[in-house]
């Protein structure tokens, strides 16, 4: 676990996350895990009675009505937050991000980043002029075997990347679900809230930030294939993507919620010049590694050959499963050690700088927009 | 086993599959397996000497220099054979099953069936003039679980079919082995020999062909992006397609000779609007399959819940694996079952008429036609 | 996550737990995970310097030298600790336990209860006595598959039980690790603290737990063969047991530390009459389910057809991994639970009630006492 | 495939495997599979009627009433059987080896090799006396992922043996199958029939031989305690087994055929000094290796690090899955290659030479005798 000498917990506000709300709980079990922050202040609900009625319940000292209010309050206490958690359906992310960017307040986002890449542009812009820390809930990141993928991959073990299969597939969405009144299935297939794209923003996203950020490659054209296949549904509910990545890569990526039989089956295969691997999601402590004509290796999170971000990321002897919310706390933990060194004016350790920040909410955006643009255009090849 | 009152094994003869070659000997084994055949005739390589020597060690009684004296020396004998077996590089394909077809002789011939489309329209038209029995070896059709899933898929067990991923990756040339001399790798990387497509023909119509065999859909357009990775081959090496298939269904297909690490991983996902299931070469005897909001169920060669079809290609027992040999074995099998109805004048079992024909032929050549025309035009959806 | 009024978090101490310790990290872990405790006090080290360093680190408001202090001193306050988790080698459990108990405070305490039956005996009279709540943390009762696999079994889906195989492998221990200095194989091997049962008390307790907790079974005669196979170790490091249960049934149950290649590898398989089950911790989050003569069923934490007390355990939607902290998180919050109903003069839920207590520590130092009696005796049958 | 000179198939008999018969058809794709044997002669059934036109259906040219008759007969002739294959009940393996031996002829007897001690005693004698060649088919010593595991474990790669887990598990016989009139089940759960042991001798005597097989190790005492649950029935149908092999070893054995959701679960866990690994029969294809404080390494066949005793027993390249049938075939194979070097009066090669023999069949039949002797005197230390 980190070391830190600073002698208090991180102070931390949280927007969104009230009762029905699903990752503001994921968010707040990531904060407490590593013990680095405490929640003591929120805008949980966008009802005041509800809002208060939750921060009581999660002992949180307090309530604010508007996030803009909070914004202004927190910034004017001497032991205001030090960072607020954005949990919020999408829309609401810029509004928020820039009330607390501008009141000085450093900002950990739920993605995808902003509903389209305006946006996207004006927050990267303001975390530039701030200087403040900005980072991007991708969770996947935090899993200590993703960081290991990236040590292996970008170290050469695997020789050029040629071919990268990425894919996020879940049911959830199978059967017309907002059309039930539940909350979750609602306001994410409302484009109003959601932004232009469906699963395609909601976990397109994360399988194309992933083969990005294991790689080192970045996306050059890519064509796309984009499907609502729930009659009445208002945004797309699955997408094939064919990607040109630099250095003559190519991937294939793959997302949907229609996917029936897949809980949330995100997987990576990796395939370069000297050697392949695969990661899934729902087995997320081993890689299987394949060097160019030997015998696959299983590597295990906290077992023989981890990598140092591998380590850093790793709580438990291997064994002993870790899971989501371990990797979300990671992403947490870090954050926690960028601000802290930032108070004690130091430099943060590397390993603790691989959350994803805004720059990989601007490049999401951009993948969203050129996803639709490819659809738009008879899957012809489009710029990101 | 499928039952038979002719009273003699079937006549086999072969062309190709002498010294050095991989299919031919599968293709004896597969005859051999439920006893169904004698290979009496053959033609096994272009060399004489080696073609004689070749068939006394395989006891063959009657070996051929060329492949069109075998033809009409069989159709002549009142003990020729039944049938023959094509297993040659593939641009032989074509002129061989058209000797045997003229000459009266049914034909089993290894895929592709041609080296392009104007081929196998003539082999369509022979085999329809002739009324001859033509199977098409795709192997993996032989496979109980895809005979399984087929009828699960017709009888609507997952509903209305939404999206496919077929896959077929291999890393047998992922460096470039066709300039050490190996005999496999020269002939299948050889556009001469081994027709236009490289990877594309070897196995990527294997994985067009399981998607459409197990659902009975068709494709209507597709994109393709094919790459050539390994520097100096004339082929190409890793295909990847995007679908649009009958009925608004979608698929994804990869085909990939250079995933390191893959062995010979051949899969199937099939996605319908009241379930999903699973399937793969590497472990052939079980099938996930997941009903809409119900447990995922373990489908076991032989075991509960199996379907005639799946029976019928099944030798032992669940829990004893049935692999390659077997799967092959069926389609020689089905072929003998066909060719003795004939012999008989009777009937043969419908479930023994599952084996690809002339017809799947063609549309495997138009499916490699039709990527190559997509690639070359940047990707654009072409029709088939 | 379970619902409470009580309008605070509890107040948690701890003993033992400081630096080189594994497990105390993992309790506080644990405590932290749902928010119902607060850390408020400890003797974190049996060195006064160190202990008030850690208690510092970790933000522990009061730090005692010895434990006795700390039991004295936490009474006597009006917001002293609800309750004391005792996570120290196992020979100190009982004097602190003790200690603890007749302060009247509540009791978590790390397994194996005791270093002997005799010790086990006096805490469940203690316990009785005071009628105090003591929380034994087997923390794989915590998993909610384990929960699902309990209630299944005693639900009768798999009919009267006949046959367990209960197996704990690990490989740590493979090597004289404890000659190397390192902190937990030296106490883990040293029979004056870790008691006379070396992979017995460690890891065999939680294989025989396993088996009751799922079944309702208990063990009437155990024939055990007991190995020491690393040469200078003075305690066992693979036990070989069989087991006749209740109601005729029988086990097999295999614990090892010297398994190279196995990492945590916990693993239960149940048949009865009408179906059987499988279960491995390395991948808590599924069991296989198979009804006999039916398909078998992957039954997925969160998924179709889960529990009402596997549901209670459950934080995240199928799919999203939870692991080993969320199950002994399970433990501490089901206790929180208990205490918090007896604070408010409430019965708690009954699902909350799982949480293996000072009767089930009684019974793992029966088997312990059985196992080594067996051995000694040449393995004859042998009474709890 | 086996190099052979000899200039013709050779000629096998076969006592039993008539209609209704399992293992008879099998050991018929066994021979025919590699094309070293045409079935020539046969005894297929104790009804000559049956007998004549089973032997009708599969083309064998002599068909004899008894056994007795055919190995006169057979011994007689110029152009007589080789080897004679039996695959009757196991009481019937003991007169049959007898006649066949006297008369002069190779033998292929199906396992168990007798039904006591006894008989197995003076097979060996008989064998030894005529010098004549003696395969049992012990079917899964054939996969070539067995002889691999054998290679390593005799070539050190795991350093000393210390720890072997051999389990065999099936759920068949969980109902009282043999009162339904079941064929199978009818026969090997009648002690006259079938010999003391049920599940014991049926497949436990797999798991036991598998054991030594692998490792060269020898069993010197062993406990036993064995079940039968279902009521009714006439022999035993699970047993565990704690055992005492050689050089310090020791290993667990459980079989069972009432193991509901097992359908031919053979497994081998093998734990060493250096390294361990894992096999599974209904994967066949695959071993996991652990070398010590490495990470595992999956050898799969035909892949890369294969030793040359899994080599020369592997036909397809590797991800083309090979089963059942092609373990078996490996038997007859092999058994090929000693005849025909006997016949050429030539040395067999070494890889062909690991056909389990009489030896081995009494070494079984000493693994039943003392199993029942332990289970018999409360699960006392037996010697076999």
């Amino acid at each position: 676990m980190a070391e830190t000498k600073l002698n208090r917990r991180l102070r931390l506000g949280m927007v969104g996350g009230g009762p029905g709300a699903f990752i503001g709980a994921v968010h707040r079990v990531a904060a407490r895990l590593d013990d680095r922050y405490e929640l003591v202040a929120a805008s949980l609900s966008s009802d005041a009675t509800k809002s208060a009625e939750a921060a009581r319940d999660l002992f949180v000292a307090r309530s604010y009505t508007t996030y803009a209010a909070m914004a202004q309050a927190e910034a004017a206490r001497e032991d205001g937050i030090d960072v607020v958690a954005i949990v919020t359906p999408n829309h609401l992310h810029y509004p928020i991000a820039k009330a607390f960017l501008e009141a000085g307040i450093h900002v950990i986002c739920d993605k995808p980043m902003t509903i389209n890449v305006a946006e996207a542009e004006e927050l990267v812009t303001l975390v530039q002029k701030t200087g403040l820390i900005f980072g991007l809930t991708h969770t996947y990141t935090g899993y200590p075997m993703i960081r290991q993928i990236r040590e292996m991959v970008l170290g050469g073990e695997l020789g050029a990347i040629r071919m990268i299969q990425s894919e996020y597939a879940q049911d959830w969405l199978a059967t017309p679900l907002e059309q039930t009144g539940a909350k979750q299935a609602d306001w994410r297939t409302d484009p109003a809230r959601s932004g232009p794209g469906g699963c395609l923003g909601d976990i397109g996203t994360h399988a194309f930030h992933l083969a990005c950020f294991t790689t080192g490659l970045t996306c050059e054209q890519l064509a796309a294939d984009v499907t609502t296949f729930v009659p009445g549904r208002r945004v797309d509910d699955n997408i094939q993507v064919m990607l040109r990545l630099s250095n003559g890569a190519k991937a294939g990526l793959w997302a949907s919620q229609i996917a029936v039989g897949e809980e949330n089956d995100l997987s990576l295969r990796i395939y370069g010049e000297k050697g392949g691997l695969t990661w899934r999601q729902e087995d997320p402590n081993h890689i299987v590694f394949t060097p160019l004509k030997e015998q696959p290796r299983i590597i295990t999170r906290g077992g023989p050959g981890i990598s140092a971000a591998s380590t850093h990321a790793t709580r438990l002897p291997s064994g002993h499963p870790e899971g989501y919310f371990e990797a979300f706390a990671q992403l947490y933990t870090d954050i926690a050690d960028q601000i802290t060194a930032r108070i004690l004016q130091q430099q943060p350790p590397a390993v603790a700088c691989l959350v994803p920040g805004v720059e990989d909410g601007l490049t999401g955006m951009r993948f969203v927009d050129a996803v639709l643009r490819s659809a738009k255009n008879n899957s012809a090849w489009t710029s990101l």
